[in-house]
Order: structure tokens, then C-alpha cells, then sequence
């Protein structure tokens, strides 16, 4: 944490801007904007591209600026210095973490769960099928990965906090046996950075990547990061081995010689705008105590959950009640829960559905608050209760939930 | 081309910034600031992020965003529209081809010239290695590769224009003959797409790609673009398989099937604030004539290499006189050229240098005019002819260059 501490919603929902009429839950998709953020990628577009144009990869620190970035965001999933790097997409990043942990055993079996988010699913069948080499993807559900280790398995592959239900791994728990039984591990921190507090080194992960644009509010299609552990640093084959990664990008040589350490994960050109709207996101983060979000944030989730239970029989709560269970959502089923959530948005309750049944509602503390929360159980319970769900305008599919 | 036609230079220039005190000839590298793209970001940010939300996906058409302006990329380089897919960076999208191509034959050697950018022969070097088949790449020099065109050969992996010479490959030869030889094409148009007229679908190739921060004027990591041949898109295997390349991206099933067409090459969520730079870039692109582009090109072209070797007779030009063989740029050898360059930057001639001793200058005609040319020989003549690069302080070595 740098700079003065902001107390978490007190200090920092003013630092975000809220639409009118709004109560905003679906920060576990897309974070809010924080207010910082216009003026930071203005004065990079006008001050930076288009006074210092291509001066500006050494006077702006461009180059620098996604291991600079890498570094704040360490800081706030339990990482050591020098052991994060931003660039490309989640899918991408898992990707090459995973390619980089099936290139140092000779174990074939990848385990992940049903309740992984299926582009980290799909992104290993994609490296399955270009590896040829007989590996194979085992999916058990999300309680039975513990008891599905065994030194078959080469890679846990895994979603700490799983996007429909909210349940949340255990971590360290996970990783601890799966060292012992001599299995790699690649976590996916997508509902997990920002939204809680992660401890990568004290777990001895090997791997991890993550995405932004969730609970890091760093905007649509903010870059992703990836985490080596120092162990690995110097030998993990990139896979996607771009110029970027290479020991000397301006040598221009004709091989490839990775980088040292987290720098040849790198591959193209870094998303120089995309990655100042984080910057100025990350000025926040800083300056916040992820124990506090944390707290909040299962207060805030409590809240919710007793008030839609006490006015809502008909959903049917999918997220654990325990709180070293739960990630920073609250999800319920409901048979019409598209309808139902289309009729919510249109009131205000902002969450999103996912299929088949899941209604979600994202916890994001820095500017939402209790009273947000019982706001957003008495427009649900108008909407359920009153079966609102039921007009014809909620029942339309949308291109895009 | 839609909208009221602009002339080049003559109506073009005026909607660049451009700082006092600059020639600009590095537009190949990073193009210029056109003037409406930090309103649009702006924009961006506040009314569609702000206050849209996630809503914005589908009422500010992001989800559509990356087809939509593939379909106008398409429009400057000779593409079918709907061929044409953005994302990610042109080192992860020639990887995309690469593997697909490779996905459609026996053959196991991937054809390239020790002209290609270095970052599309790492991605190569890397995909090799994960498939781990005993495929093959093989580089010869540029004038070379058409002799070297044989049934031996999988895929012909080129780029159009060298980035050290500006030296261009004859793409429609070029790519028939590895048609008749069953050899499939992918081409990088990293030089070309906004630099000269592209006829990607008359050539017959069967991949491309391009960045779009170069002469295109995206911005700093601006997304780049991936063409698929109409009668490739729908059995190219993705090889990079992400959630938004699905058939249903939003069904969320445990198991990928790629969607239709150029679709399936989409990976992860797309960067949503830098595409909109390109978007506002793009409004001008839509407006020019590219043979008129081409013809300015040219002519720059012709008159900065005739003052320079009048007056610097030291400078050996690098870049073919034939317009037909060359690119959008015109580079020199000269021993000492980083010195030089340094010297030349610190006197507003912004052009560049690539290893072991090019100068480079990049000839962008929107925003760059005869005036330029004429006063940037007379300061290359007063670097080079003055020995001004041999002071102390154009010898240290920048981080980057």
C-alpha cells in the first residue's frame, strides 16, 4: 500500500463515477470508472503520442510500463517483485502458463473443474491439439478436484473463485498437496484479484494469471497478467515467444533467446492506452487495504443474502454461506433468471445472468455500500415477487449478457 | 472509401497533431496523433464505460466492435468483407495463421526471409517447438525466396515490405507460384496496410496480418488485424482458442467448437478503449484513395533519396530505386547511423535506426509533405556532412530505439 490510506467506500466511492438511478452490481464483470481515468489516458494520447510520438517507448517509459504495472499489481495479489507481467488477454495468458507448466513434466493429465471459466478450458484444448502429444484435459466437479490428485496429474488448472457460483478454492490447501504430489499449478485469479486478499508466494504457486477490467476496474478489455514464480523465471519456455520477450528485442537477431525472468512472457506490442486507464485505476488500489475490501465485502454479501432470502423464497442461493468459501459475488438460481435480470436492469439493479439459471450480483466495496444492498433486495423482491419477469419485453434475448 | 473524399496532404494534414519544431519520419514505426481521437476515447471512457457499464457491450456495439472494424481494415487491403478479424498484436495473430496453415498440410517446412520482422521467426521458433513435429523453418535472403519455392515447402511466411530496407516482395508472383505449388501463403502486411495498395483477395493469399499503430495510426499497441481466405475461415483451426471465438460465447459450455468464419479467430475480450483510438484513426482512412497514398508515397520517396545522396554521398541508400520494389519508407546505411540518428532527433528529424547501421524514414504522405523532405535532407546533410554524430552525446545507447 503507497500513499494515504483511503478508507474503503468512505474515501473511495467518490473516487468513481455512478450513473444516476444506478445501483451497480455486475463489477465482478466490468468495474466501475474510476474518475481518474479520463483525464490519465487524455494527457497520454495528447502529452505522450502525440508530442513525444515514438520518443515516447523511453521518455514516457512505455517499455517499462508493463513490468512497472506488473509490480503494483504483485503487491496486491501476494506476489513477489519483478514476478508479474501485463499484457494480451486472460484466454492468452493462461495459455502460456500452462504451455510453460506441461514443458517440465512428462505427467499427460490436465485437471481443472466444471467450474472453470470455459475460455481457460478451451484455451487448453486449443494447446492440447497444437502439442499433439497425448495430453488430455480431466474435468471433475469443483469438490471433488482435492480427491482427484494423484501423481497422474500433471497441471491444476483452476479458477480460485468460480464465475457462476461464487464458491471459492482453498487455495493454499490445493496448492500445498499438489506440490507434494509433484503436480504443477496454474491459477486463474480472475474473481480473485482485487476482490480479495491472495497470497501467492505463501501458497508456493507456480503459476497464476489474471485479468483487470473485473474487480481492478481497469476498463473493457484492460491487459491481463501473468505470474512466474521466481523458481521457474528463468527456464519456462514462453510458448508465445514474441520479440518483446526476447533477450535483446533491439538487436533484431534472427533466433529467439528469451528474456530473464517474467520478461520473456511478453510477447507483442503492450497496449499502451489500455494500460494508462489501469495505471490511473491502480492509483486507488494502492492506496487500500485489501483486508478492509475483503471484510466489506462479505458484510455487504451477508447483507444481501439475508434480505433476498427473507423476501425472495423462490431463489435459490448457489454461493456457500461460509465465508473462507465464498469469493466477492452472490449468485442465485432462478428458472427464469434472464427474464428476471433483464427486469432488474431495466429498474436499475445492474447484475448479470449466467446460463443456464444463475443470477449474479458482483460485491465490489470501493463503491458500493449497504445501502446499495437493500436497495438493490427491494427492487429484486418488486421484481420477483410481483413477477415482473413475466413481461414479454424481459423475456427477449439480448446478443450479449 | 465513404464520406467526402480527402486529398492527401492537402486535407489530411491539417486533422494530425503534429509538435512545432518536428519533421516526423517515423510514422512507420508510430503514426502520428490524428486530431479526433482523444475526444472519441474521451468519449469512450465517459458515456459508454461510465455510464453504460456492462450494458455497453451490447447498446455501444463492443461486442461488434472487432468485426466492424476488421470489415474496414478489409477495405484498405483488398479483403472480402467479413474476412477480417481484430485483436490482440500482430505477433499472436501471425502465430494464428501460422499454426492454422500449418494445420493444412503434411509439408514440414515453414519458408520465411532473413528480411521478416524478427518477431513473426520467434512465434514460428515457438509454434514449431509446441508442436513439436519436426517442422522446419527455413530463412533465405529476400531476393532468394522465389527460387526457394518448391513442393518441399508448407507454408511461404513473409513479410511484404522489410522493415530494415523497405525493400517489397512481389506479393502477387509470389504467392501464385506457391499456389501452383501447393504451398500456402501467410503474409505480414506490418509495412503495408495504410503504405500502398493491398489486394489480398486478387493475390489468392491465404493469411494475413498487420498492425494497425504504424501507418494506420492506431496508436501505441493499437490491435492488429488477422485475415482468413473466404475458403479457409470455416475449417482454420484457431490453434488459439478463446470464449470469444466460440460458436456461443455466452452459452458457456465446458467444451469449444469455434464459431463461423474470421470469427473464430477472436481470442479473449477485445481492447475495447484502444480499438476505439483506431475507429477514430480509421475515420480518415476511410476517406483517402490509397493509389493517391501510394503515388505521394512515391514521389516523397523519390525526392528524399535525391537530396540525401546529393548531399551526403556517405549514406548508401539501402531501399530499391524501382517504385514497384519498394515500400513506404527509404533507409541508408551508414556505420555510424545510431549516432547519427540521435543526432538527427535531437534536431526534430524524427526517423529511426534498426540494427547493425540502417537509418530509417518512414514516408507517411498524410501528414507529411515536400517541405518536410527538403528541410530534413538539409539537417541530414548538416549531421552527417558536419561529423555533428561523432559528440559525445549521440553515442550512449537509449533503452529502446
Amino acid at each position: 500500500m503507497t500513499g494515504t490510506r483511503l478508507r474503503v467506500y468512505d474515501d473511495t466511492r467518490a473516487l468513481f463515477h455512478m450513473p444516476d438511478g444506478v445501483i451497480y452490481l455486475d463489477g465482478n464483470s466490468l468495474g466501475a470508472l474510476p474518475l481518474g481515468v479520463a483525464e490519465r489516458v487524455a494527457r497520454v494520447i495528447t502529452a505522450e503520442w502525440g508530442d513525444e510520438l515514438i520518443r515516447a517507448w523511453n521518455s514516457a517509459g512505455w517499455y517499462e510500463q508493463p513490468r512497472r504495472v506488473g509490480n503494483r499489481i504483485a503487491a496486491l495479489i501476494g506476489a513477489e517483485q519483478g514476478s508479474v507481467m501485463m499484457g494480451d488477454t486472460l484466454s492468452l495468458k493462461v495459455y502460456q502458463a500452462l504451455a510453460a507448466a506441461l514443458d517440465m513434466t512428462r505427467r499427460k493429465v490436465v485437471l481443472s473443474d466444471t467450474g472453470n471459466f470455459p475460455t481457460d478450458l478451451y484455451m487448453a484444448e486449443g494447446l492440447i491439439a497444437t502439442l499433439g502429444r497425448g495430453h488430455r484435459l480431466r474435468l471433475v466437479a469443483p469438490e471433488e478436484v482435492e480427491a482427484a490428485l494423484s501423481e497422474e496429474i500433471a497441471v491444476l488448472y483452476l479458477t480460485e473463485v468460480d464465475y457462476r457460483t461464487g464458491r471459492r478454492h482453498d487455495m493454499a490447501a490445493l496448492t500445498a498437496k499438489a506440490r507434494a504430489l509433484g503436480i504443477l499449478t496454474v491459477w486463474d485469479l480472475a474473481h480473485s484479484a482485487g476482490a480479495l486478499p491472495v497470497d501467492l508466494a505463501g501458497a508456493g504457486a507456480d503459476f497464476a494469471a489474471g485479468c483487470t477490467y473485473k474487480f481492478l476496474n481497469g476498463g473493457p478489455g484492460a491487459p491481463a497478467f501473468l505470474y512466474v514464480a521466481p523458481w521457474h523465471a528463468e527456464v519456462a519456455r514462453p510458448a508465445l515467444s514474441g520479440w518483446m520477450g526476447h533477450a535483446k528485442p533491439f538487436a533484431f537477431d534472427l533466433g529467439y533467446r528469451p528474456a530473464g525472468g517474467v520478461e520473456r512472457m511478453r510477447v507483442g506490442t503492450p497496449p499502451v492506452l489500455a494500460m494508462a486507464a489501469l495505471e490511473a485505476s491502480l492509483d486507488i488500489w494502492d492506496r487500500v487495504d485489501l483486508g478492509e475490501v475483503r471484510a466489506r465485502s462479505l458484510r455487504l454479501g451477508d447483507l444481501l443474502i439475508a434480505e433476498v432470502e427473507r423476501r425472495c423464497p423462490s431463489l435459490k442461493l448457489v454461493t456457500p454461506r461460509a465465508h473462507a468459501q465464498r469469493g466477492s459475488q452472490v449468485s442465485f438460481a432462478f428458472a427464469d433468471g434472464y427474464a428476471a435480470m433483464q427486469a432488474l436492469i431495466a429498474r436499475g439493479v445492474i447484475g448479470d445472468f449466467r446460463s443456464p439459471d444463475i443470477m449474479r450480483f458482483g460485491i465490489t466495496p470501493l463503491y458500493v455500500g449497504e445501502a446499495d444492498m437493500l436497495r438493490a433486495a427491494g427492487i429484486i423482491e418488486e421484481v420477483i415477487a410481483g413477477e415482473v419477469w413475466r413481461r414479454p419485453e424481459y423475456q427477449v434475448v439480448n446478443a450479449v449478457t
